[in-house]
């Protein structure tokens, strides 16, 4: 096993920052020299979250407060719009280290998508280029030699692998992907809203952002590329009575294959060596209990009602592979361990 | 005010039968006097359901021990199958008797397409011309006269209400009509299931029956009939974690409506005398919490990312509105009491 | 039926505000004609709480906004510390009208008690005089005659309810009351927290406020009166999750009652004539989900297995007989309406 | 590391049995060869527990079907009841294997206790002296030599972790001590019954096995040993609307220390070098959310408004350090493996 990397964690207050310690602790090659969380700087990080407590964590401090020289890996959880001036920065003052962004900021291959979805002007357009899409099964390469590596959000990570390999195939049409997704309230973060109260949220479901998810663009920027043509698609996320977990049921019209078998066979072969996703057997229908604390994606189809579609269903945890997960997977990656170091944890049912 | 009708209630022992004696002994038009559950046959209704204690009920006894003879009215919350069978008894019996059906074995008007879906041929056919499909808003004429009356599954009263008066007026195609539907596990009844354990279904979304849920053609039925042509519709069923609520999600194409504002407005004019049915502000997300033990329906529209596309969002409670409420709505149609006499309740929020 | 009484309610943007409405709004002899809420002043009701839309309710507007000379009666709904000052005022303004306090500011029967529990001196302690503890099951004819009701905590009237006829009979002995209560997170009321947010309160039991409880003193108050002497109890609640509902475990050691049966029998026989009392059945354990959204308080007792205690459990829902039910049935005291009116309906199960 | 240990697991259907399972599979010392379940013999383990798809186990068999003759330690996720016979006739088969026992059979130390709790006479007494009482901080020695571990029960688990240290100390009186206990669904086991239905526990809070749970003679008979006489103690149980998760509020009388500093200080003592139990900083709360998933413990000591008396909070996982996790830790010890092997996870939060 190689020396340990030292990284800095900058938004160590949220929950997929929180997840990242969570897992990367136990991660044999990483050893986290520096955590950040502005409104929390000088607290031990138990304080925060007492479930790290004896973790053998730094205390927070704040993002100007870290030594950036020897650090190897940068893991951002910051609010979109903090990330792009912040790590040019960093890199300014340590080129040689790696970020790796579980926030906005870089998801954008056009830095001038950035700013109509997000409502500011990307500050760093020219770190754009150094950056990778950091979803992870179809993009290794570029991972492995990007500088700034921009996890997905999480709904376009369960999207996209339910979907990418059946566009890149044509077994599906890209016209009309109505895409009903559904999310535990984690993903709205741990800053204190009305909205995701449990006396809001619990024993209640009730779509948000209709129409005007922020996730859609990122999705459409995916499957646009896969199928050489701009789309558009339907996406409208509901928020569950749940902490974590993130199922998508995608609504879709068949190309080129003809049923739910023939979709499925697609996505069996697509995902044949991946450790991380597994198609599901005919008839098993996922569920986000089944893949609960995991970097696991379970997906599955099924023949729609309607002649020529079917439905295709994905579930992943939104804070692992939809996001912290998937960070330390692409951690692995970038820096040449197993890819399931730290994160072959099987799902905590029930 | 009248005299109060006589009531029986076959089926006390599941949550629709509990459902219809927490509204109906408030009712000062309906007097329960007999209460039926085999399995709990000699029990007081109280040891079932304590709640209900302090209610003044009858005990329950077994359905063949009940003298029909004079009842005034017979609400069924059996298991489909059963009340074809004993419906017809009972009418042989006591010829004047109206029933109120909550149950699946009357809501086909061609007899015949009940035994493709229930599995079992209807056994009452000949009674089928005296029932009345009672969704109540769109079918108070027949409700009024009919001996028996099929009240909707919980389901198609969700998705009728908001899709009906858009396809009648043909602001919206028939085509491609995706309903992406999420229900609490009160919809599952009673019965011990490993599927709706709350540590099964707690902190959890699945889909189910995908493609093949029951309540499809009762859909496909009803919208067919307004549309005077065959068609079929993608019904997709979610199980989420939560005990009462009903939220759907149509994914429909406009056609001679240019957008969610001119859909929503042919809404707003359909229902704008409906007591229970209310068509939100532009904006305004339905959430079942906006409806939970009530009668009331909540609905809007919203514009799609995909041009031509509109998101038509319903939510009601599956047990009052989507079952005991509806039934007690048409009691008063059909017997001349004040339409909402015991259903006005305000929901429960939170 | 009387003639309907007017009504302002202060601070309508609570949880306990907006069940007073839900309650109220089907109150024969109740008319809201003012509705304050500071930070909402000018919005329709309906925008914070859609599920009252259609109640036909005035528009928010600020406390010093509302004209109290046409007004009967106040109910409050405001933050401790903020009352008093305000019925001071308006007591001043129309001496006439009364007002029922949802608050804790004049629940001490010595205002001097005030201020080491709640931090800040009592500013109205010439009021305390007008007021009434609005136990309403204890205290009918003070609350018949009383300017102001202070209704009580919603864990003192669980814990009242249950222990205060053994302590007037001696059944029980006033050393030792453990009280170990669990409560839902409306409690908590509606200002964004993040120990009330689903991700931190769901999947999640935990104590809190352990030792330093402010209904301690109250509890402390009320037992202390009807024991005749100084008592301290251990009061310790803890945070469930679920939205409505608060249980109580009283863990007591007997004093002249020999075993449970004996102390069930004192309380049958003090609430013998009581709407809302019940006590079950000997071995029917309480569950908050018999009186979820009702004016309910549902009473046993168990045998332990330590010799000479016994287990009392009591429920109620911390919205409705713990605050707005209970000043409603207060309401109907002191304005002469039967006591059930608006506050009949049965619990909502499940 | 040494060679890996064969294990089978006898009742891997039930929740018990899935956590091992998940646990165990990446415990590079335990490979296993064997699953039973009755009821699923013949089936993947994946179609019984999705999320244990790709865990590369055998099939599921019946018991009698397993050739325990190579097989170095059996786990038992049984029934209380069955495993006694079951394991009598496994060791006659095979005497050099170990039992790791999740289950009630062989817990209490004196045979003749077993039948007055469970009903039926212990059927191998002879094989009680043999085994060793499983709570891992405790017993290490006999452990590491027992052939059979009777892992304790959960309740047992989180009130013996709070209150041995303090018996033992005479820190606290072992007189009036009240253990209010809450805990998660999933310990109701995976059977469908109508209690821990979604519908029926959620939202919900309620006693159940008031008096009279199996529990508390396993905590007498520990506490008893402890101090040196019988004891006897009042454990009140309740489910709360959550599937993991366990905590008792222990309600104790003070002998020797004299506040909960004290008490704190005499636990931080005891546990100085134990990995998995907490004793966390004055004035945090434990909650179950901070073990979730994990193996941890966490206590902590509260001042009690009574004079002379503490509350004592303690939380664990049910299925981990209640359940699976400590027949972990118990394999780890019996066997010489690094004590944390396999469960040094940190706990999932949120």
């Amino acid at each position: 096993m190689q020396t340990p990397r030292t990284a800095a964690l900058l938004g160590a207050s949220g929950y997929t920052g929180a997840d990242l310690l969570r897992l990367g602790v136990r991660h044999p090659g990483l050893k986290f020299v520096a955590l950040t969380a502005n409104t929390h700087a000088g607290k031990p990080m138990a304080s925060v979250y007492p479930h790290l407590a004896g973790a053998g964590l730094p205390d927070l401090v704040a993002n100007e407060d870290v030594d950036f020289s020897g650090i190897d890996v940068v893991f951002c959880g910051l609010p979109h719009g903090t990330s792009q001036n912040l790590v040019a920065r960093i890199i300014e003052h340590n080129p040689a280290l790696r970020v790796i962004d579980m926030g906005a900021d870089f998801r954008f291959r056009d830095p001038a998508d950035y700013g109509p979805v997000y409502g500011d002007a990307h500050v760093a357009p020219d770190l754009q280029a150094r950056a990778a899409y950091g979803l992870t099964e179809y993009n290794r390469d570029a991972i492995r030699e990007a500088q700034i590596i921009a996890c997905p959000g999480c709904y376009p990570t369960a999207t996209l692998l339910a979907l990418l390999p059946l566009v890149q195939a044509g077994a599906i049409s890209t016209d009309d992907m109505i895409i009903d997704a559904k999310s535990g309230v984690s993903g709205a973060g741990r800053a204190p809203k009305q909205a995701t109260l449990m006396a809001e949220a619990g024993e209640s479901v009730a779509p948000y952002s209709v129409g005007v998810h922020r996730h859609a663009p990122e999705i459409e920027q995916e499957i646009g590329l896969a199928a050489g043509k701009k789309v558009a698609v339907n996406f409208t996320p509901h928020l569950i009575p749940m902490s974590r977990g993130e199922l998508i049921t995608a609504h879709v019209r068949l190309d080129k294959a003809e049923n739910a078998d023939a979709v499925r066979a697609v996505l069996r072969e697509a995902y044949a060596d991946e450790p991380f996703i597994r198609v599901a057997e005919k008839g098993v229908i996922p569920s986000t209990g089944h893949v609960r604390g995991s970097n696991y994606c379970v997906i599955n189809v099924f023949d729609d009602r309607i002649p020529g579609r079917v439905i295709v269903i994905a579930t992943i945890d939104n804070l692992v592979k939809g996001s912290a997960g998937q960070a330390i997977q692409n951690f692995n990656v970038a820096f040449g361990f197993p890819e399931a170091t730290a994160i072959e944890a099987l799902p905590l049912f029930p």
